[in-house]
């Protein structure tokens, strides 16, 4: 019997555990769901006969090393700077480990190690990462197979509302960590376009957003991810000529998520004293600094932000009630958690709300003397609030990789991400059951 | 006879250095230079009978332990952040300590036990922190004890270069640490209007910039700083309406820096690659992103900057040369630092060139039921560019009081900055005879 570890029973553990779960028996697997919080551990995994619940607070060292050295597989959900002492901990112990989450240069240092120990250390298997890995790799392979030389890389990804269930102005509901929303963006964005290296600092973020077209889905915002080039070698493409990668939001979102930036509200480094004292309207009013004396905060803000109070920006503002006499809940907080705190309620996914993913993929290659442009597509929605197409894309891939290492299925050893056909082709194929499938389109 | 260490022989150490020597034969005090570079220290000191330089490497606690064991009173002239490890010497070897930089939490720590081995430390003993401080609080005390209430504060400082010595579109040359003037402001300003707190982000800071008439030299701009509010206690102005600290700069140049910002290069948080293959030219076109392509480099940036090509604006970017096919000096520099090596070379003081120091203090108060202003201005200049008002209003403060510690005439134990009579009344009175008076207005 192969025994798996999963620490960390919250939110992103969901999808994942149900999976290995269903798998368990057939497979022969046992699954152990760690957590500071033993009563949600243990509402996940039920009355499973190849599942248990422990308590397990994983910032002792002994006590996660005496659980990890009693399993063969370790899943780590737990907050990503934590993963590098799970990572020492797999190493030492010589277990094998998995992440949804970005590699650190820290845990990206432990490659040697765990390739010299035949372990394999598998991260950024979620949805972004993760699933924009394997997928865009398929069609990278697939055009150098051909004879394809590929010039130009365009992914976007977004986490959005289904168009049925959006009933708010900015056309957004949350259906992942609201905080990542809250601060995306922050330092200066990076891509690269006809082999010239570009760059937009945070305050033209939002301004300079591209309109990209999705089948049968009309027209979307997209803004620059600061990480387009991160990729370049370990999707092979060193000597692309462009490369882009970007966050999509519906149309107007980009320009009153600009206006948020402006006033100041995404800042996350000072504490406004005392700031549960404060209503919104006292807070736009500290915001609206000196030079602007007569009219009310409303109207003076409108100045301010170089807009009409009835423009649509200033309509989305409004609808957040940022120019309300309510009080602002949280102390001594930042500007980034009051509006943290305040979108949470206005833009939480309802029990009946559907949310929807959108990834598409854009290559540019040269075949045959000729230019082409393939253009890759998944569109999938949740069934509700909770069993959300998010929850299922970071989880399932998780699953489907964690089963395939349970069977001895992966050879890959060190610290990867998912590039390698060994991985993407069955993960990919899988996923299809579950109905990710991409729709393509060559010009 | 007594015995002052300084440690560190740099730039801001020569005019304290000639002071204390003066001082020297006079009051027997014996006067150690240490620096890391001992021909520096040896320049610095001459061969004065009553001073000395010696090697040390202030990074090694032993050797650094030993040296400020032999002497009674301690400047740490050393970057900021090995100050504590200084003071935390000095409080286990029982020596007074003094420093004109800012008080870090740690070193604010130490009070305690300071004040139990009555010990001496002060800090903030420059022009700004220093100066402002005493001068301040000169006049704040006078006030109190005319029984008039202090309902606003406004203080504004400006190293600016004299105006016969002004011929750059800029109007501004460094007379100090370029790096601070490149990275001002980042984050968000806070100050005290009307008893409401006002906040401005960095992204609206050069363009929210106040007008300021200084007597005798017209109008200047004055943007916030961001620790308007730090000083309220030790001020004593707990209850104060209206409390702001500003920056002086000349007419025209907060909007021209603010088209430096908008572009992104004061961004200090990344490396452009290779940035030493670029010309400036390539990094303009690097910072216009993505939307911009018909037209010059000069063409599509005045768009973005919604700016004319023959804006004042843009001819202070262009007499910087980011327009041109000159290649960029420093290898994998962040913006900020490309930026910094570029006005280096163009902000620099000529050798007979004069900077200039404007501090100025307005105070709003009600005495006798009617409402008095008081603004006290200091204007100094320089005789040349190594012999500036910069250097001597930050040497002369720390010289001065260092000179009063050794005669015993200093009784404030604990870690202080200059707020009370027994400093800036000696102080203040002394740096009159080296020209620092401030004229005065009541209205």
């Amino acid at each position: 019997m192969q025994n798996l570890l999963i620490i960390g029973a919250g939110r992103s553990a969901t999808v994942l555990i149900n999976y290995i779960l269903e798998q368990a028996r057939q497979h022969n697997f046992f699954i152990t769901v760690a957590d500071a919080d033993v009563t949600l551990a243990q509402q996940k995994v039920g009355n499973h006969p190849n599942g248990r619940a422990i308590w397990l607070d994983a910032s002792k060292p002994n006590d996660r090393r005496d659980v990890i050295n009693r399993h063969d597989v370790v899943v780590s959900l737990l907050p990503p700077q934590m993963h590098l002492e799970v990572a020492q901990d797999c190493i030492a112990l010589g277990k094998h480990m998995v992440t949804a989450s970005y590699v650190s240069k820290q845990v990206f240092r432990l490659g040697d190690e765990a390739r010299q120990r035949a372990l394999v250390f598998m991260n950024e298997l979620g949805l972004d990462p993760g699933i924009d890995h394997m997928s865009a790799m398929q069609r990278i392979h697939a055009i150098r197979k051909q004879g394809g030389k590929i010039t130009a890389f365009y992914s976007y990804t977004g986490g959005l509302v289904a168009p049925e269930s959006d009933d708010n102005p900015w056309h957004y509901k949350f259906s992942w960590n609201p905080r990542n929303v809250v601060l995306a963006g922050q330092g200066t964005a990076q891509f690269l376009e006809n082999g010239n290296l570009k760059y937009i600092p945070y305050r033209r973020l939002f301004r300079q957003y591209r309109l990209v077209e999705i089948p049968d889905m009309g027209e979307w915002e997209v803004y620059a991810n600061r990480d387009s080039l991160l990729y370049r070698e370990a999707y092979g493409l060193a000597d692309i000529q462009t490369l882009f990668r970007g966050t999509i939001r519906h149309r107007g979102f980009c320009d009153a998520w600009n206006a948020l930036v402006r006033i100041g509200l995404t800042d996350a480094t000072f504490p406004i004293v005392d700031s549960d004292k404060l209503t919104y309207q006292d807070l736009m009013e500290a915001f609206l600094g000196i030079s602007q004396h007569t009219g009310s905060v409303k109207d003076r803000m409108a100045k301010l932000l170089e807009t009409d109070p009835d423009s649509e920006i200033f309509k989305k503002l409004e609808w957040l009630g940022l120019f309300s006499k309510r009080r602002i809940k949280v102390k001594n907080a930042t500007p980034a958690l009051i509006l943290e705190q305040l979108l949470l309620d206005k833009w939480a996914l309802k029990p009946a709300d559907k949310d929807m993913v959108i990834m598409q993929h854009v290559f540019e290659y040269e075949l045959g003397r000729r230019k082409h442009k393939l253009t890759s597509t998944l569109v999938m929605k949740g069934n509700n609030g909770t069993d959300t197409a998010m929850s299922r894309l970071v989880g399932l891939p998780l699953g489907i990789f964690v089963k395939l290492l349970l069977l001895g299925k992966i050879s890959t050893t060190g610290v990867n991400i998912p590039t390698m056909p060994e991985v993407y082709e069955p993960v990919m194929q899988e996923l299809e059951q579950f109905g990710v499938k991409f729709t393509e389109r060559e010009e």
